[in-house]
């Protein structure tokens, strides 16, 4: 495992260093399941990345609540603050946000983008909230906003909407985007108690300590947000999102489903009809044999039609540290290199 | 529709227009199945395009065989050639190649690279032959080089494993990567006889005149060499690739897995075991119930294996002219405007 080398924050922007790797500097806001695990791959892909394409990531400041709590990352205590101020002044080149939340994590987010840095998230409720605000802040000052990690887990969604497919007409997006509701209906229909399932959830590291925002439709209603923004350009806040009938008591539901040898899943859609898109997150009964019903556990799916003979269905890990915190590095990589 | 903007041939970089978006000169090499449906959705998305990202994409020369041939798009006649030295001297900012083969792709793509434009290919003979080489031209002069519709048509791979998941420890891949083949072993499974399979998929432009390259598994071969430099980093020539009973009898195999009661499928693989690489293209015996036996028709299917708890699955339409064709437009906006 490759040491990171530890250095004093310097000002100003990327520089080589004695191997002539160019060297980016990148602060960590949050240092939890997902930032942790960003944390260690950053140590242990150090070397690789520098010998591969070039560059040479260093972490410069780690924004945390306590900075006494022991983390198994190999960094030096002293890179650990919780003063917001102090971490902004380290000037990073890249700023990574896995804290979540509104704020303060808009109140990072503005002020990186407003000096023209890098702002990688992995944070679906802020840019929901305020994504709009955050783009025209960027594109103002030349920055960048990437959120690859922000719906999707590890699965590759954003970039795929953003770039591959922009601007080809999307019809219709249908999907199971929260990991955590999933991971109990599944567990549910193979005859688990809810308690259970919710417990094995968070031990996990797939659902927070607080699931309210799972469980009530809220973070399937943010990220189908964002997957609108992506597909039809429609300003996130503006967008409304009829949550029906949101799993006040999945057990009941999972046990009608079977009944009639079905599943349940919590699907978000979007459709544009004419100037018009509507968006709905509902638990449906699905047949078995469809690719809903074939999500397991944390697993999201993410279906596009765009009136071809078939759409583009993406699949994946839609929750844990390890695959969010790939889809953050792989965010920090692709703006700095361009590479096979 | 909006109709083209017609412009003379101008020297130099991108400039703006009089209503002040930037206008990005495009030159298109092929205008068959793949091309033609590109210089279509170019002269279609013109204006929105134009109205959300700031940018305006004017084609400036279409190399064809044929300059005489009558083609279904709205653009003006003076703007074809057949003459790759005239070609090349418009200078463009962008060149798009969907002609396909090895020459003159090498020789456009080459000159193109080498004066630092960008270029964006559908090419996967080109660059498993010399996806090294025309990488090193563009790192020296600047230029980028794309190619998601290389692989898998419409389905975002390439970008996914580009820079998504990009230095994560990709393990396996395991893929449906050739539509053809696909779509007649979908074909045979439910009657049809192999002549009309082909036929139908030669007529639905799935399949070359010459569908040698799909029924030999080199085409297959090629793009498994492509998925292997992005994910391995290795030479896409240099990887050898284990090409083995490669359809010599389509509906023999598929009758004898009928008999089993499982499918067919040409399923491309590669592994990372320690530092080797191995590759192998193969029909092989499939149970009904996978992802790989329902993938039908023209559809392609990749799984990512990263040693997550689930791999990474992406799927959708692996052949057409539109799907292929929009990937190649993703390409050409993807480098131009960061946006939502």
């Amino acid at each position: 495992m490759a040491a990171l080398v530890i250095q004093e924050e310097r000002r100003g922007r990327a520089y080589a260093n004695k191997r002539g790797s160019r060297v980016v500097r990148v602060a960590l806001a949050g240092c939890g399941v997902v930032g942790g695990e960003l944390a260690r791959l950053l140590v242990r892909l150090q070397r690789t990345i520098e010998q591969r394409q070039g560059i040479r990531l260093e972490v410069v400041k780690v924004l945390v609540r306590d900075t006494a709590r022991l983390r198994p990352v190999n960094l030096a205590r002293g890179l650990f603050t919780n003063d917001i101020g102090q971490f902004l002044a380290c000037d990073a080149d890249i700023v990574v946000e896995a804290i979540g939340g509104v704020s303060p994590a808009q109140q990072i987010a503005q002020a990186t983008l407003a000096r023209g840095a890098r702002f990688v998230t992995a944070n679906k409720a802020l840019l929901a909230e305020c994504g709009d605000e955050l783009l025209e802040t960027a594109r103002a000052s030349g920055a960048t906003l990437d959120f690859e990690a922000a719906i999707g887990g590890g699965v590759p969604v954003v970039r795929a909407l953003r770039s591959s497919l922009r601007d080809a007409s999307v019809q219709r997006i249908e999907a199971i985007l929260n990991g955590t509701t999933n991971y109990i209906l599944t567990r549910l229909e193979r005859g688990a108690a809810f308690d259970v399932a919710l417990a094995d959830a968070q031990r996990s590291g797939f659902a927070e300590a607080d699931p309210t925002r799972d469980l009530d439709g809220t973070d399937s209603a943010d990220k189908l947000r964002l997957l609108a923004w992506l597909a039809f350009g429609l300003s996130p806040r503006a967008l409304s999102v009829d949550c029906r009938g949101v799993l006040p008591d999945p057990e009941k539901l999972v046990r009608e489903a079977a009944a009639a040898d079905l599943s349940v899943r919590l699907i978000a859609s979007c459709e544009r009809i004419g100037s018009e898109v509507t968006a709905t997150v509902e638990p449906l009964f699905v047949a078995r044999d469809t690719a809903f019903a074939r999500t397991f556990n944390e697993q999201n799916l993410v279906v596009v039609d765009f009136g071809w003979n078939q759409p583009i269905t993406l699949s994946g890990p839609g929750a844990g540290g390890l695959p969010t915190a790939t889809a953050l590095l792989g965010d920090i990589l692709s703006g700095e290199v361009v590479c096979c």
